[in-house]
């Protein structure tokens, strides 16, 4: 069934798609409803596979089925299901028409749909995942450390509630997102790597496996080791859905950390600011009306995508609600899932690209760290005569801070003007009062902290930087 | 740009669209991706046809203009816009190819982006609720209405807590979503007529148009009077993001009436309750492991939509928050507001669908109230004590109850039985003490509430209800 | 039971209360658990007058109750719970201990919990928006309207994407609030005229009062008139949830607008904008270690408080679903919804007092303005052209804004050495070209719209604003 | 500051407190203003401790600092904060005011006020998990274990879509919550110990503390290590948000788990299927008005509070932005996240009371099995028919059913005399057809797999179970 991309509802099919083909058929080739099948279809084949391994059938029979389920298409399937109304019932009629009379028993023995269905999940999570999600992130933690690397030393302010704080560097800056990215990186792996299958059948209790065995938890266990995967604790119906939503919180707390980046990134892009810049290309516009605007719409966009995603964690929290041994008001509801992968890999590889282009003003960034360095000293100056043992030093240089506002003159100059500060400056190392006369020197050990935080994730996530920046 | 449908990632574009593609081409037709563009370049054509009747351009430029914008594909804009990564920005360029010189100019004039795509959502978001959802809904409420009048005395026992109360009928039972979902469709109906456009540029000034008009409100006015739209009293760049919000809480907030009905069916089709069912084709499988099964899917499914929607009212709510005089964080997040009027319209056809073919067991909602009715004297019984003075009914019945259940005898033989209540029981009126011994008829006023129910929402809405239920 | 307010739990009752203990008072008086059950209270109340009314018991009797319920105090019915384990009936046993053998069946007589507890709940809501939260909101739109007035024509620069676009006034800007505030309070209004109580008993069919009443829905009409409610056109054991749902969408919605406006003013406040500023006392520390900083910290605590309370939406539109009559499980949820008015009331209060302070730098709007005016010629220069008749207008301009941007020249200089634009310059008006060279009277209608906004409101709501601003 | 507690405004400070006064009290000893007060002060001993190790004071400072903390309470700090308006500001005020002149300097030295904050809130968390949130659930656990070993044999049959399935036992059932809420804990506990301080400065460079200390990193871990934490690989003016959201993430998931199983008992005492109940005081009443009734209130109730919390993750989402190197608005919106450690213990502690005295009813489990156990024979029968090679087992055997169903006979029986199935029957094992005569014989490992999961938790939480049960 072809249809027009523009035809299509989700933004995800249409304008997504279309801005980033080669993107999003990767993305399809794990997550679409083709993939999905594919998947449940190789589960199918593991189970045959199983039962013929412990000698209830052939190995041929095993064979048959493994060929049968490489030839089945979605299409093939939906067309059954317009008779079935049941999607695994009516997939499990089309691989039976693909085998001979003798194979037939063998498909889909044991099992219930959820077996199938869940365990086709885990498998398509992990692999996009492993193969998409954890390569991307580790380009733009590449990116991230060569820019910290680059600007370890880029003088800039640093900013508390928009307003200037004291002074830090641009490297410093984006040494926070490769820390909370690394850490949402783990996060996410280990995550994945605790996905669950299962093949304990229509309750969980292995009814109808332990017609013929005594052990069913093993054959599991088998069949899922042969699609790498391993069972749960305890299962009913369905696998636990804590299993998927840990790993979706994986992903949506990832997403949240780009969301702070966007945003901090398109804040230093205010006109009034103006630290760093998004390349435009010769021909782009940046407004339809407005012939002069760059605006920074790629870091627009990675804020909004969070906010059409970020809420659909609420969905997952409720799906970890269903009663008894199931019910079916997750089913729904986790068909839209992989589409939290979609933003999340768009918009990691979106940033990747744009970070990789970032433009860093030096000057301008020194320029405002120049409007307010002289105010900036209040902090060095106080902790300096409190270390110096003066008893009320915040409150003093509050008061000075004050002064020198109403004076429009430097603090440092208030304060050397000071009686009651004098003895405290006259026993001043040289260092701190080279300091207290060069506030844009006050900052820190942001330069090492950078690099050591580049460094230690570096060799944690075991990346390979390129030489480029 | 064709694809197949199952390599699409939105269930919405493969799975559900392949379940219903009729509905699911009529919605598109609303709101794909072809379908906003389509209300963009209507739009366009409004202004130029504004322009030109307030003699800035002739009128046959407009009508080069109308001509261009019913000639123009999405697939042509996409192209452009590789080139000027701003989509209103290529659609004009689209246009501008299409007519003369002396036309070009005229298009998009004095407008900016925002004026084109806000009106054209409103546009979108009006249409798809006058001619699907509103007709859609008044579907369902008319299938509630035969459902309420057919079962009006149809006895069933009223639970509250999912623990037998008193009797009621199902008519009853099923007016309560008459009166929700009537309430809500006039509440949609408000918010819809409300949606406003806007053509006030960049910042909403009108710094552009009043170039050239002293009264830039009144020309503002017009294109949208032309498209059947009203400005609001204030835009930015964007219009008052609270018209939108208003009109998707009255979406989400119907859905969420659909998932209690949802709920309730479902529970009533308990294997121990058994008062309802869904119609089952002949061919049609429950379980692929259980063939015995007939689970409520349909019911289950309607419940499931509505967990993956309800959350995503909170984009709606974070999209308030636009900086200054707009920034773009809203842009791809309102990209997907669409769906939510995609699910609560399938959801409203699956519905009426299956309710329609709702097979009622009234036997079996006999049997159930049997269950306990003898248990269901209690509230009259102290109610009638009451009133006849008893100063402390309650606790004398809640007692009796203990004894009741103790003894398992039924609680009007017990009270009959009790010394303390004989004078009460002699001064008891015969209606009152047939009702204790026919619990069953202790109704209320069930039956005429529910035909009152129905009769009010069906002229209220103005509902064509045909004969057949 | 007296507490240290230091140990409660929640920041509303010990951090919020103590730094305004005035207002939380007031809202204690609506709200909390003292004020519920004194409404529920009334609601017995006005129940036994009705029976009364209707000649069931004497006018006497109904006394004795009202007397009652108006000694009765919250710490004696808890202390009753702790027996019935059920907080109504040990309201009722309360007020049966106050009154006369011969009054107590008339307590609470036909209604069940939720009876009395829904209409109490209605009561509250009702009391709370009309007596507080409507004349807080409106007290704050004649901050804005002041504002607005006094700055309509203070030049400030339009921005879009974070990135200055075309001109226009801070009194426009601040127009926008007044709209979108105005809009909410009527949203609030009408939504709270539509709160509905119930007097329809345990499973909404009456099946208690119409043991003696052949028209309970006059019954209860009468009830709750005496409450200065009305019914719904259907009620189950409780009411329709879509009223609260609705009026709480209202609160929500309308913390929304004051978030946005606190993110407005917060940026506007950043260092290198500077455009406004909350006046500090003298003695007020900005951080505890950098003695320098005026952080605009009530901006952002109206943004957390936003972030805090508007998720919780999603618990109302959970408690849509209810099974069957109902189920209990939104009793413990609805408890918390007052806690949003009490967010929304603190956070309007917070905003009136510091907007009524703001201090607005109107030179430094203007520096701001002058950074990029000249660049912003682009859009008036583009449309001038196009309206000339240039066919090539936004592409030419965009060129140019490259070239001046490239030379540093001011895009009107670059414009006017143009060949190509000469003869379409030398057509312009006048007026027109004065505003090339005059960037800064580009702002459209902004100050006469800003003006228009605060008279339509200030008409529509009946301010009463104050001379002093 | 004393108040009545029914004057305040949240239900956990007024209704649940009161329901619970010791529990209540437990936890503001960890949650309260006062706690949160006493944690930072805690911190401010350890920063003056650690410049006393370093040589910077003397020990005697150190000291006075420890001693002075110890007597401060928070209404004097409030006190302060009237004048400054700033909270940390105001704390080592009052610090300062209880220490020598020459211990004044090094209170709070070097320190931002979320260095103290952050810190604290750390302490907080870790203390309250490790002492009221694990001992908690661990005490569910052993509960749920009592009862999964106890009724390990006990049949029931398995749910799956509100239908019958296939038997299992009710000790399966209830290892399903041993194994989800066994995994929960060991993601709780992971989370907690994860959870970071800081002692970085304002804008975490250590601007400050580096004036004196070439290793300010070493000097933060061992100021931390003082109080039991370990600081993060990078931290701006605040820890990175991202360890208490992943420990938030873990209270939710828990908060999940238990509503799922509140769902499953409320569901199991439905009036028609009544498999276990709660024990009712003698003087508890069910409802005022129908004094028959017993509510599952308390399940109910847990599902009320997951509805009421659960959205409020998204709060902990939002709050992983904050401006560069933080803006504030996640101070407000922070303080109301020890509120979900209140609702995570009282419904713990609630389900834990409740489920030791759970009634099950292990006859009418026996009689909800036999409604439909001839019915379960399908799956059985159509894997025993596939086993032994027959080519369309499902389909034959859905036909069956249907024909069992129009004629009210056993599946069995109808199997039986059908021509087509007798040479398969024939060859079945002895045990397979006595288990298609006793269909209640059919649950698989149910039993089996149900003690394992209670062994398997006890152990790897070594969990301490009583005797009793």
């Amino acid at each position: 069934m072809q249809r027009d991309v523009f035809a299509s509802l989700s933004p995800l099919d249409h304008r997504y798609y279309a801005s980033e083909p080669d993107l999003f058929e990767q993305l399809n080739s794990y997550l679409s409803e083709n993939a999905y099948v594919g998947y449940q279809l190789r589960v199918e084949a593991a189970l045959t596979r199983a039962w013929a391994r412990h000698g209830f059938c052939s190995s041929s029979v095993a064979d048959e089925v493994s060929r049968a389920v490489a030839s089945i298409t979605p299409a093939q399937v939906y067309t059954e299901e317009e008779t079935t109304r049941h999607s695994i019932r009516a997939m499990v009629n089309c691989i039976r028409r693909q085998v001979s009379r003798v194979a037939r028993p063998f498909v889909h023995l044991g099992a219930t749909s959820s077996d199938i269905m869940d365990t086709a999940r885990a498998m398509q999570y992990r692999d996009v995942t492993d193969q998409v999600i954890i390569p991307q992130l580790k380009e733009l933690l590449c990116v991230l450390i060569q820019i910290t690397r680059r600007e370890a030393d880029t003088l800039q302010v640093g900013r508390t509630h928009g307003q200037h704080a004291v002074p830090m560097t641009f490297g410093f800056a984006m040494a926070e997102y490769i820390s909370r990215l690394g850490n949402r990186t783990i996060t996410l792996e280990k995550a994945t790597a605790s996905l669950c299958g299962k093949m304990s059948g229509a309750v969980g209790a292995y009814n109808a496996v332990s017609l013929f065995l005594a052990e069913p938890e093993n054959f599991e266990r088998e069949v899922l080791a042969d699609l790498g995967l391993r069972p749960a604790t305890h299962s009913t119906q369905i696998t636990e859905p804590e299993y998927v939503l840990d790993w979706a919180h994986g992903l949506i707390s990832t997403l949240g950390v780009l969301a702070n980046l966007g945003d901090d990134i398109r804040h230093l892009q205010r006109s009034e600011i103006a630290e760093v810049g998004e390349v435009f290309a010769e021909e782009q516009v940046g407004s339809s009306t407005m012939p002069h605007k760059r605006n920074p719409w790629n870091f627009e966009h990675v804020k909004s995508i969070w906010k059409a995603f970020c809420p659909r964690m609420l969905t997952l929290y409720m799906d970890q609600i269903s009663e008894h041994q199931r019910d079916l008001t997750n089913s729904a509801s986790q068909r839209f899932v992989p589409e939290i992968v979609v933003a999340l890999v768009a918009t990691t590889k979106r940033l990747t690209r744009v970070m990789r282009k970032l433009v860093v003003d030096r000057r301008r960034m020194m320029d405002n760290l120049d409007l307010s360095k002289e105010m900036m000293v209040a902090e060095p100056l106080y902790v300096l005569l409190a270390a110096l043992g003066h008893p009320d030093a915040h409150e003093v240089v509050r008061q000075l801070t004050l002064t020198a506002e109403r004076t429009g003159r430097p603090l440092r100059v208030v304060a050397a003007e000071s009686p009651e500060l004098a003895p405290y400056l006259g026993q001043m190392e040289q260092h701190h009062l080279y300091l207290l006369e060069h506030p844009e020197t006050y900052v820190g050990i942001a330069a090492k902290k950078a690099r050591n935080v580049a460094d230690h994730w570096e060799r944690v996530l075991q990346l390979q930087i390129g030489a480029d920046a």
